[in-house]
């Protein structure tokens, strides 16, 4: 497992210097009848970036939901304004660039693209905030907000 | 068969005033570790919604795939603004609401609406089109622009 | 909401003599770029099916996790053998069959089919268990095996 | 895009003495309300196992489908018996191992396994077959098969 093992990190995508790009394929299961990507499948592309951004920044929803922020707590998407500019299909790669753009009390607003090469597919602007496992809304750990909020700065 | 077979259509919802209704029964599929409904699922149940607005309208999508309306194409989302207001849970029946906002070229705007009672869930406009096999845009067939521009004026 | 209301009770789909009934809607999401539907896709309308046959006998999903039959639990599939015997395709309504076949312990073995019209398109056998949230396996309570048991010496 | 691009080929996994490795990343899509993975989501993973690795035995969905084979065609399962050892939960990397077990006229079966580290949560046995795009049987081509042939021979 010496190859594959030595490059793990490199599931979870890279930081970069306006925030963080992972690479994801394109499968059977995120195509439908029309022969392209079925719509929503971008959503799961995107939460994948957001996920893999907080991760390499230290942040894991488990940790999140266990509380190891002052008490248990999860994401939760809150608004999304999202183009379909081009359709994807089976067996492309694609990569997913994640920006924080603005960030306040329990929200951050995430500029992020799916592109294929220089091509951009899809464009989404996506309010995210943290609630409690009742559903009540959360401030923000500073914890995960202090870590974003440079982002947005240098971004 | 006998109930069930009598009452077959229901699982294409209802044509309503404004457009159309249909229930959704949010099962284990739908939710997440977080417990409630993931967000990209009520993409699907929006896309449900519309599916069977057409199909009680004559429209189906494989009659659409197969040039029965004059080329082979497919419908796509092009756009969508959602507000994710509130969260469900397993074993809640939601309904979707669907209505016909505006409409020009190849392009449909649709209201769409997910509700758990008189509570709103969801709310989003879509902007729908048709495209051909390869992707292509294409003039939404006359047939189909008709029957949706009655419901944009009249709702 | 009339019509729609009066039947609300039909998503869930019928007890019969054999044990459950479920009518299920092909949607684009169900679909792959082969043209079929993907093959994953059949388990989550088995799942339907047998949470809906639960359901109809009384049993809920959010109950059973909130620890109404004596502590938290959810149920898991241990096992599954499922052969795929035709395509099924968008726009087709199916029908789930579910049959209990045999009950143990923890344990249920369900049978299930997934039908267009006559046509076999799917078999299943099903193992399925219940669990503590940590993912302890639990003995099935009282109330849930009676239920299913009168099925399975009954079908 | 340096780190990421000159390791571009890592999202696909590495063919190994047995076969394919690939790993997988547990996201919040993959999870259900109980806390753990959906079931059915295993077979996803399954499929990107098998996916790549034919991919990087140099064979192609599109290809297939594009008749680069003889003629127009794509894989499909015909039968599974599957295993669910062990929860799998967010944030996860499982890792994905196949082995071609046999190999006749339209039909391979693989040997599937999905592992945390060196636990094994999840054992297939997956009987694939080729179909034409109207869903009827087609004989394996002889690229393909010679391929795994080998595989079968050796594992």
């Amino acid at each position: 497992m010496n190859r594959l093992t030595s490059n793990y990190h490199l599931i979870s995508g890279e930081l970069t210097g306006f925030g963080h790009r992972l690479l994801v394929r394109v499968y059977f299961e995120d195509t439908d009848f029309s022969g392209v990507v079925y719509h929503a499948r971008f959503l799961h592309f995107l939460e994948r970036g957001r996920s893999d951004f907080l991760r390499l920044k230290g942040i894991g929803h488990q940790e999140l939901a266990d509380g190891l922020y002052g008490e248990p707590m999860a994401f939760v998407v809150r608004h999304m304004d999202i183009d379909f500019l081009r359709p994807a299909r089976i067996d492309e790669v694609l990569s997913v660039e994640t920006r924080t753009a603005l960030l306040g009390g329990a929200r951050i607003v995430l500029h992020q693209r799916v592109l294929r090469g220089d091509e951009i597919l899809i464009e989404a602007k996506v309010k995210v905030a943290v609630i409690s496992p009742e559903g009540k809304p959360r401030r923000m750990p500073e914890a995960v907000s202090a870590i974003l909020a440079v982002e947005a700065a240098g971004g």
